[in-house]
């Protein structure tokens, strides 16, 4: 998309800080800078979110997720990885080309990624009879 | 494994909300009932994390992630999900059986899932030397 700030990342006509890159893939920090190491992986096509993406290249995505999150653990001293994605504009997606964050993540850190979530009124069993698929 | 939860509730010795399975993938409705839908998402055969799981699986995990994203928002009234993984103790991993987060999102459904993050010291340009893959 002309317009879309990481389809310029992907063709260089922005500049980034590349982690890596393949075929299909590339990933770069993001540059608010935080949390050691904030990484970004994307599809150099352009997709909204995990929402309208093409399943083989989601496989492609999340392949070079699990690489980079290994090289982060095996070789740059990280002891765990934290993945997240937001999907839609509600659920606070901020750039609207689908992006993986690889949040790098060491002992006593100090962060806490996993959010305070507000229980949810209905029953689990209502719950299940409304979202079950099979 | 013997004595995990997860391996528990794929075998049906442990009872769950399922919402989805396959042959590869069981998902069902995380325990704590909160952000109206919270769903886990496993592969059958039990990975630690995404630091020791198989790709193939892997790749059928995040097939399973994507249908049921789609579900919820195609069918089930949500506007977005949240995707999240744990891999590591220092990560906020809690259950060590390999498992994806979805959070189905809303309209002003009040969630802040994306975590505060403290900046980090090093430069963007220091930090690409260190972790840089090619």
């Amino acid at each position: 998309m002309n317009d879309c700030i990481f389809c310029k990342i992907v063709k260089g006509e922005m500049p980034s800080y590349k982690i890596y890159e393949d075929d299909f893939v590339y990933a770069f920090l993001d540059i608010s800078n935080d949390a050691n190491g904030h990484t970004l992986v994307i599809p150099k096509k352009h997709y909204e979110n995990v929402l309208d993406c093409e399943e083989e290249t989601l496989k492609h995505v999340m392949s070079a997720v699990q690489k980079i999150s290994k090289h982060y653990v095996d070789d740059c001293g990280a002891s765990g990885v934290n993945i997240l994605n937001a999907s839609g504009k509600d659920a606070e997606q901020s750039v609207f080309h689908l992006h993986f964050h690889i949040l790098p993540r060491f002992e006593d850190d100090g962060l806490k990624v996993f959010p305070n979530l507000s229980k949810n009124k209905e029953s689990l069993a209502d719950l299940q009879a409304k979202l079950k698929m099979n």
